[in-house]
């Protein structure tokens, strides 16, 4: 057996990448399971990160003229029932409320009481509860476009869970937009596919393609389905982010109608769009090492950490001031459009110990100052990304602090992207599809797979086909060129191609 | 009859105070009763206010060393079961979760099915829930102070419901700690009332009396609660934000227990303190006027309006570059320590339509632009709180509109304060008390009372007696000083005396 590096992740991501996700999770003290079946408690440092997310996504939806608002948690029934393919899609995994008390059982205890004459549903999206309300609102064109969202918790009832990337509450923001026309309806749709791939690349350094879904993996109830896909560390594919064009289905089940310029009564077009809590798991896989988190400093709660070393008093009256006055020259300086966060960790904990915490957390830059760096007027710079450790001048650290915290951002976005294009294939074989999506040795299922780039045409045979390899088809990209040729899946003549993949 | 000033409002303050609160929502667009019994929809204007308050108070959270976090919104029934006051007191309440998934019923439709193995309650508050992972987190006393805070829905299945002051979900957000020690509870518990009273008093422009709840008016399974109480409009009182020390409670049923620095095994103290979106409703009825909403500054989602006047394309040319260059100034100045927040209304509505949707929605500043004031170099200037309109000079607002943001805060305060002296009395006598709650024509009860303020002891035959009054007792003041003397409704000798009223 050769000699293995230590990591502060065990097991690494090439020996057991689900339980290496684990751990990651809980050395960054991110989130715990909780008692409750299927939900989540996002601890502190992951909530904080998600805090980032909304304050980020909330500005751009601003921007682009939504405003926020909140509906009810409880959908009636028979709303649910209203669009056909919506309650077929979410039936399955409904958390119904039946009654509204609590009263002492026969046989001792509480038992629930109040039964209601229509259960209640706990919402696992609001199409249907804010349809409701856009049907009285929208009564002219001059009523028109309304453009909302709502940042809340949803609730579907997974029975295989894990943690952020599926779990039965989660949340998210649900943008619910109405229109007069199917032209401003598709724009609308666009844009905020285009909003959530921006905040995927930029802010997460997330490398995303943007497609459509084929109609098997199309929200219910919705005509068309836009997404972005990102490629995990594992090569798997993780959808970051949806935006539905509704047309006129939610409109004409639950009578969305107005007058139009002419007098006309005619049915209005919608639109929904959302990202969730999933996006915190996304970030982890995209960037994580085996030392633990790695977060890109435009999400990180905080950018530098500043760890004081001594060992006795003495050192510590002329450390701590030192570190002191480096924390206030940094806050004083900006990034991203905000102060610099910088935390100065002086908590009794063993020097080796407290570093690793966080390492493990994904801190962008650490500084260890003791006595010698003092006397140096230095600093003792880790940077989370490279793993790159070196003394530095305290002015040049100063003057560069902020540029390192953007080429950090940047290079967390190359990376990535670089995974993404070595691990992407076009393929005309099926035999050499097959063999991409299968791994070497069936008993160890290590990282294999990608992005497979094929033609194909949109049946359910091809679906069929693609379930042995547990693949699917993650989308048509949004550029895709047709391309003539047969179909990878049955032979038959397309010029329609996809990106297929294992996927989250 | 005598001439009537219209007002934007009907009826007025006067006439029908229950019903003018209403008319003033609706007139102001922030809130709708939804088809969901007991929920509300908090519409864009009502939901930007909530999002300033949530703002404020979460960066006097962040200062005062608390953290976010998110815990699940279900709570097996056995959990709440566990500390006896608490579940009687939600039990009646309670939003039951007994199924989790929907199929087809036998005479068609939906049914719910999967029946769940133990029910599961929408959280009414989450002392159960979290204080459960608080007992995994808490080993050692190096673990505490543990100082969270969450921003989430309740549900609280209420009979009788009311906009913002009393519906079945509400969004809020509950803080709550761990503690080694009784004294440092303690002082988070007073911490956190002074954080409620500084933002109601310096946002909401809101005086309160800070105080402690009598034994039948405290927090199910608390050991004290503590409370900010506002006077509003109709001089009833309304509870503002509470603050509970829940002594070892809550940490016995649940077992949050620590190695103490003697290594003994011993029970945690814990606190728990929550506002909500009662607070908009409080905001309501404490400012606004028979011509609709009136809001502080500091809170307000708009500060100035800008409305162009023109009657042809003309004049729409020379007045809109002249309003946004105005707009561009302003955004420009800075009030509470962010960019003033303007609007320039060029919405084709007409101009008296449009100036009273403003008026009606609080906005504090209006600026009416046309032709004449561009001539003048001048804009007509409106302010919400006193109703005043004069020209001013362009150069004059601009270098005095902060100021005079400031003055309409502190102006709100000042005659909420001064409402607030005027119907608050001391009582030695039973019959005035009586006489002060009983309105003059029980056929029409206009607006009476206010603060009583009373020597009492803390029995329940005190309670009794106010019953009959529907008064109650609101808190015995924090700065209180002993008044030796006898209790107002059963003769015997007491020092102690409460501010008593009847209450939303």
């Amino acid at each position: 057996m050769g000699k293995k590096k230590r990591t502060a992740i065990e097991p690494t991501r090439q020996e057991d990448y689900p339980e290496w996700y684990q751990q990651v999770i809980r050395a960054a003290d991110l989130a715990e399971v909780s008692p409750v079946r299927g939900c989540m408690v996002i601890k502190p440092w992951g909530f904080a990160i998600w805090e980032n997310m909304q304050a980020t996504l909330d500005r751009m939806f601003k921007e682009t003229g939504h405003e926020n608002a909140y509906f009810p948690l409880f959908i009636p029934m028979s709303f649910l029932e209203k669009e056909a393919e919506h309650v077929e899609g979410f039936a399955k995994e409904c958390a119904v409320v039946t009654h509204h008390r609590l009263e002492p059982g026969p046989e001792g205890g509480l038992v629930p009481a109040g039964k209601l004459e229509e259960p209640l549903i706990v919402r696992p999206t609001s199409e249907t509860i804010i349809g409701a309300m856009f049907a009285k609102w929208v009564q002219s064109y001059r009523d028109l476009p309304i453009l909302l969202n709502q940042w809340c918790n949803v609730v579907r009832w997974e029975m295989r869970t894990r943690m952020f990337l599926r779990t039965a509450e989660f949340l998210w923001q649900e943008g619910h937009t109405v229109h007069a026309t199917e032209a401003e309806a598709r724009e609308e749709t666009a844009r905020m596919l285009d909003v959530y791939a921006t905040f995927a690349e930029e802010y997460m350094a997330m490398p995303v393609i943007r497609g459509e879904k084929t109609e098997g993996e199309r929200f219910p109830g919705a005509v068309s389905t836009y997404t972005i896909e990102a490629m995990m560390q594992d090569r798997k594919a993780l959808q970051a982010g949806t935006s539905h064009f509704l047309g006129q289905n939610f409109a004409k089940a639950q009578e969305i109608k107005f007058q139009d310029q002419h007098g006309q009564e005619v049915y209005a077009w919608t639109t929904s769009w959302g990202v969730s809590t999933r996006l915190v798991g996304a970030l982890i896989m995209t960037h994580s090492d085996d030392d633990g988190l790695v977060l890109p400093p435009k999400l990180a709660p905080r950018h530098v950490v500043i760890l004081p070393i001594y060992r006795n008093d003495q050192e510590r009256s002329e450390v701590l001031p030192y570190c002191e006055s480096l924390r206030a020259e940094l806050e004083g300086l900006s990034f991203d459009g905000a102060p610099l966060r910088v935390q100065l960790d002086d908590r009794d904990i063993r020097g080796g110990e407290k570093n690793w915490q966080h390492i493990k957390r994904g801190v962008p830059l650490r500084l260890e100052i003791g006595p010698k760096d003092l006397a140096q007027e230095a600093v003792f710079l880790g940077r989370r990304d490279t793993g790159e450790k070196r003394s530095v001048p305290r002015s040049e650290f100063l003057a560069n602090v902020v540029s390192l915290l953007e080429e950090i951002q940047q290079n967390l976005f190359a990376q990535a992207l670089k995974l993404q294009k070595e691990h992407s294939h076009w393929f005309d074989d099926w035999d050499a599809f097959r063999a991409f999506f299968t791994p070497q040795n069936p008993e160890r299922p290590e990282i294999h797979g990608g992005f497979a780039m094929a033609r194909f045409v949109d049946t359910p045979a091809v679906e069929e086909k693609l379930k042995e390899l547990k693949v699917t088809i993650r989308c048509v990209p949004l550029d895709a060129e047709p391309k003539p040729g047969k179909c990878l899946f049955t032979g038959e003549p397309t010029d329609r191609w996809a990106v297929f993949a294992k996927a989250y």
